[in-house]
């Protein structure tokens, strides 16, 4: 007979667990066989200890039969996800998952539509979250049962949820743990976490935004590389195509920060404007799916059709779509005056002239965070209307006294904590660095 | 504020914690504030991490204190304790405590009485343990009082009882953990167990019996000693007279093994005769406890201490003493005959002539365990009558067909099991082996 004990003593002492224990462990945390202080202990072990490609591939496939798979098989096409590991500003997936969709209504002969079956999660720290940016458009819901999901995906070739408690509960059970024991810093955790949440979607294929620096979990690219590699090598053993693109946080991703912002933002991109960092990260995501998803043959046609998309304004058409069928105000697409608006403005000055050499990019999703707009522990509310705006990002020149930031906000005491952190974020040098590339690498493409 | 996780994470990445850090997690896992999962998941970073010997000392008084601490400053004389870490047919506790304790009543001016306050555990798998001894003497009462503790210690010299719930309830709690979450054979935690135990008996110095080889939890004399070490060093620090004897346990302790066989030896050495092995170490472990007890002015003066102890009876008599006030039958310490016998005996016979080489030592606890002299598990009953004589051991003649063991059993089906273990217990050469020293190492004399 299987015992915990004997499991958690094999890892401790750096032997490679079989998939059957693997399994073991996860059905008893999903049943409650497995006691808390035993999967606490596990956890420590493989923190310290590390798993191989097999026991990663096996933890993340124990998770993601924990609970239900979509099955999408019906819908004739390609199923493609992205997933971002987290950053300052990082809202690609309001633009990326309607342009993504939009492609899907005049696919030519021997290409594929791709759907793109999108859930996702909360902000939390100094991160946002797809989910808070959503839920700031006026009546949007996010909260949709596995059979309207599947009904919004197959009518508009998108569908943007939270998590059920269906999807991978063994997940939910391990994250809670792993969050009050200090065994969330785990690659190998941290990749069966994602990835058994992204294959639940019942995907064919993903694309991983990888994150690295300031603003990222992994600061270091090596640490973001392993993070990637890992994720791309557990979903290849399960048969699923993934590329990961390891991405620039050393400065927040477009100019704005805050959910209902960041949607003003997306909402700029999908009119053809925009940043031109956010604009060119959505555009290479895009080309992946697209890419990987057999709706192109190479990643310059997916650029270009991703590129049509938001030019022609189906893009938008597609997200006024998906607003609709999720029960929020399609107005607010082209009318980003219906989104929330913070009461009051306050001005971020420059404390002299020159170009802006760095930004302290955790910073300012701290500040953010303090501002009311994120989460400093998951059961706080959160105001969708505050945030920052950045008025020079790094590399831009600037006056004396000319403005960095504007800050939306709420309330006098927390524009006072956030300036705080505000008023040492921008680094002021006497000559513009050099430029950093966005996609840093690409990682699992063949 | 403190917060456990954060502890958790400073251990998990290598930092030494402070005192009043490792104080916060023993009171909560005392008054329940740090939950079971942290506490294993801080567990298994220690087994992984290890801890310094500043540490491993808080991780030891704030254990200590987690309960009641005798106070015995009322009696004048020294306090000195001996404890053992575990084996097969280790008895010393019933022959060292009547021992010490006997020379009490005419200690020269200007040397001290020595009591011995002991505090003791039952077996578990392969080992033995005192409680389980005693209980095998008709009506001997373990389950004292603090206060009827204090009274038979002040009377006859030394006590014996089991753990009560006001001594050291934290660890309890954590052993109860490291059982079932693969976190027990940390040699810190172990150290801490052991030492905030004893400790907690109110003495003043302490002799350790830390056993290596086949039939000891440290197989190996490396990890003894580095026990030992730590050992020694955190009672040190905590201001305790501290030294540890390496002994061998690469065979069974004498010649008997099962509770009421162990204390007919017992009785045997405390009436002149018995094995020479175990009557040697008795010897030292009581000189020791003499020397660090300032009841003698060196080691030859315990030793010879120890053998008048033995060789007038005065030892038999306190023993007597001791029994008759803690509810058991006096008369059994002159006619063993009143303590349980099993109803059969089995023989197991030597399939050649030659020397005795080796004997499996742990397989031999195994087996007087199978028997039913042992626990499996905790709350296993046992049998104190069944047990093992060994007629020959290490280096001792046999021939073809002699008696190499008897067996004292009460069920055939126990016996057979026992019987499939014993048959390959025994290894038979041509040559007797070169004797090993029983006593392998001492450390912390100074």
């Amino acid at each position: 007979m299987m015992r915990a004990v004997d499991i958690i003593r094999k890892k401790r002492d750096a032997a490679e667990l079989t998939s059957e224990e693997i399994a073991f462990l996860i059905q008893g945390a999903t049943n409650g066989s497995v006691l808390d202080y035993q999967l606490a202990a596990f956890l420590m072990a493989v923190v310290w200890r590390g798993m191989t490609p097999a026991e990663t591939a096996a933890l993340t496939e124990a998770m993601l039969r924990s609970g239900q798979v979509l099955d999408l098989s019906a819908l004739r096409g390609s199923k493609v996800d992205k997933h971002s590991t987290g950053g300052v500003g990082d809202k690609t997936s309001l633009i990326v998952a309607p342009v993504v969709a939009a492609a899907g209504l005049d696919v030519p002969l021997g290409r594929k539509r791709v759907y793109v079956p999108m859930i996702s999660g909360r902000g939390l720290g100094h991160t946002g979250g797809t989910l808070d940016k959503l839920e700031s458009i006026p009546g949007f819901n996010v909260n949709l049962s596995l059979g309207a999901f599947r009904g919004v995906l197959e009518k508009t070739g998108c569908a943007l949820m939270g998590q059920t408690p269906e999807i991978a509960p063994a997940d939910k059970k391990l994250y809670a743990l792993r969050d009050v024991t200090a065994t969330v810093e785990s690659p190998f955790l941290i990749c069966a976490s994602i990835m058994s949440k992204k294959l639940a979607e019942g995907i064919d294929s993903l694309v991983l935004d990888v994150k690295t620096g300031d603003g990222a979990f992994m600061k270091k690219q090596a640490g973001a590389e392993q993070l990637a590699q890992l994720m791309v090598d557990t979903g290849t053993r399960v048969g699923k195509r993934v590329v990961a693109l390891i991405t620039d946080m050393d400065q927040p991703l477009g100019r704005k920060i805050g959910n209902a912002l960041e949607v003003d933002e997306c909402l700029d991109v999908l009119h053809g404007g925009g940043p031109s960092d956010l604009r060119e990260l959505c555009v290479e995501l895009a080309a992946w799916m697209f890419t990987l998803g057999d709706r192109v043959a190479n990643l310059d046609e997916g650029r270009a059709l991703a590129q049509e998309m938001i030019a022609s304004g189906r893009a938008r058409d597609t997200f006024r779509e998906i607003i609709r069928m999720q029960g929020g105000d399609p107005a607010a697409v082209d009318d980003p005056g219906r989104l929330p608006q913070a009461r009051n403005r306050a001005k971020l000055k420059s404390p002299r002239g020159g170009f802006v050499a760095s930004i302290r990019c955790e910073q300012m999703g701290v500040a953010s965070m303090l501002l009311g707009g994120g989460r400093e522990r998951k059961e706080d509310l959160i105001d969708s209307a505050v945030g920052l705006v950045i008025e020079r990002k790094v590399g831009e020149a600037v006056e004396a006294e000319g403005t960095l930031c504007t800050v939306h906000y709420n309330s006098d005491a927390r524009l006072a904590e956030a300036m705080a952190l505000l008023s040492n974020s921008f680094v002021i040098g006497d000559t513009a660095p050099k430029p950093a590339p966005l996609v840093r690498k690409v990682l699992g493409a063949s």
